[in-house]
């Protein structure tokens, strides 16, 4: 997608050196584009951890260039091990994060330590261009629950939570491909983007790539989706996924299941859009097996914006005695899911569908 | 209740003059305990509107003592119609400031104008007192829900959106009543505090009014609420209402019905604390008939809080191109209400039940 008529990627190699990898360091968005360097992998263990890069698929590209820069320093078996550990740990509910790894490991330890490094950077490549494949596949397959909504011309309301955009992936989004789709075919799409506290990566990041591909959009707290819904005034949700169970079971960004759950109670649409690298089939129940990443207090407690000067500001919004809880991800169960839009179709949120549509996964 | 050991109430005759209005400003808390005194009936109206004072019933309190001040300045017919439009027009969801107003009405309109003053003054003194002695009933009402919960010493986790403590009152507060209460009696009682996203009335006013009292107490994202209802940690909900339809459908700050879904989902109980004062008996069904007040979007776009240098600053947290929506209230259906807990005792949420206990009023 582009940023003021430039086509990006969310993240790729130097074109000078051949060898570093460039991010968007999405941390500093809205407010600055700061295209950053990583040379080691440590470094981007570091960006994955600290969020300079987020989102599910995003994660795992990231950690397979991760792996690719560890070749580089060293390609010894010890290294590798070393790499796939590092990066492994650096978040725990993305399953992509281990896909990718597991990827990148399959291919490099049935090679000889002078043969990785090449191979490493051409998976991580690959991992990338699949990305943006199946993104675009998942756009597609998606569209149509956009357009069968724009009958005659008529506005097309779609809320989201978090950012499921391109830069959550290597391009075009997960749950953002079918609307950036629907836009650029002229359709009215007008999205409800949640805030998504504490992080705020609805309204500093969703809300900030969709107004720069000019994607009519409206900001809201995540208090207000119910009322949005009950007012009928959203047409269907959709949001990413960073871990979906072989059941159906959708881990996401803490806030989610309240969605899912005013989507039922208002015959609302709520679709999920995923990769089937976002597919954890060896496990069958989201509430209990998927782990759920506990972020730090300060998230909740601080908050980080643009002061009256220009100048970016940390200001606290709690009293400093009072003590918060940062849990990052919720799950939502399949039984709220109205389906799941993926690479390869849409497919109902339950054990049978999935294992019929990725037969050769599952 | 008290600040740092010394007993407020949120609002009361200034101990020196005897007749300007002393209120604790609320857009300044936590941060600092700002006592404003108010001589005027606009100064009233603006305390109210720019939520200085908030709450439900402390804003029927507010109004009557904007009366007050309106009949010191004139006491003739046609300023007390204008008092009550102008303090009537500050805020469109809590039923309780034209319960307030049509309280003082009644009074002052069959006394002769120079009767009015200390009649208005007396019967503002009465709605506060009447409201002191009210959450102090609904508080004695409500503890029994967490002393059933507190078996063998066992802690109670409480979820509660929004504040509904003593400053959203006179004293005692409505949904945080029984909660005083239980901590007062020993009882292990722990309060989910909902950050309350915009204006953060749980991070900032909960919160300290929690901690001020030894209350313990942890804050979460609104988002983190039904996660905490899956994996069990909250024993019962419990949140204030600033209008209730006589068929108990409950409007109160949005992203209150989220959490009622939420607590439908998991079992938890749901129960909405208020003063009678706080039914609209004309109306039946919430949804179409309470008016949703729609707020300013600089309340979702920026936020306020302290810098690292202590001052207060207010920094964007939207990109300055995208635009922002900001319903502050919305309306949790009655089939979603656990139970009321009223002056009274507790109450069904439904229009038998509540016709029956209020039979003199309904």
């Amino acid at each position: 997608m582009k940023i003021d008529g430039t086509p990006f990627r969310s993240i790729w190699v130097d074109e000078t050196d051949h060898w570093s990898v460039r991010i968007i360091d999405q941390t500093k968005l809205p407010w600055a584009v700061d295209l950053v360097r990583l040379t080691t992998m440590e470094e981007m263990a570091h960006a994955i951890k600290a969020m300079l890069v987020r989102g599910a698929p995003l994660i795992g590209a990231s950690a397979a260039y991760g792996v690719a820069l560890a070749m580089r320093a060293d390609a010894s078996d010890a290294n590798l091990a070393q790499a796939l550990a590092v990066l492994g740990a650096t978040r725990p509910t993305a399953i992509n994060l281990r896909w990718a790894l597991a990827r990148m490991q399959a291919l490099l330890q049935k090679l000889s330590p002078n043969a990785r490094l090449a191979a490493a950077y051409a998976e991580a490549a690959q991992i990338c261009d699949d990305d943006v494949a199946t993104n675009e596949a998942i756009g597609k397959h998606g569209l149509p629950l956009i357009t069968a909504r724009a009958q005659n011309g008529r506005r097309v309301n779609v809320l989201t939570h978090c950012n499921a955009g391109w830069i959550a992936t290597v391009d075009w989004g997960t749950a953002l491909a079918p609307i950036y789709m629907a836009h650029d075919a002229g359709i009215d799409v007008h999205v409800w983007v949640e805030e998504t506290r504490p992080r705020n990566q609805g309204a500093s990041l969703t809300a900030w790539e969709l107004g720069k591909h000019g994607v009519k959009h409206t900001v809201i707290a995540d208090n207000a989706g119910g009322h949005m819904m009950q007012r009928g005034d959203v047409d269907l949700v959709i949001v990413g996924t960073d871990r979906v169970t072989r059941t159906g079971d959708v881990a996401n960004k803490i806030g989610t299941y309240l969605k899912a759950l005013a989507a039922r109670d208002n015959g609302v649409p709520f679709w999920v859009a995923l990769p089937s690298s976002t597919i954890d089939w060896t496990i069958s129940d989201g509430l209990t097996e998927i782990p759920i990443e506990e972020r730090a207090a300060t998230e909740v407690t601080t908050m980080t914006g643009r002061a009256l000067d220009g100048s970016i500001a940390t200001i606290r919004i709690v009293p400093k005695d009072s003590p918060a809880a940062n849990p990052a991800f919720d799950v939502t169960p399949a039984r709220l899911v109205s389906g799941l839009i993926t690479e390869r179709g849409l497919c109902d949120a339950n054990e049978a569908a999935l294992t019929g549509m990725f037969s050769d996964l599952a």
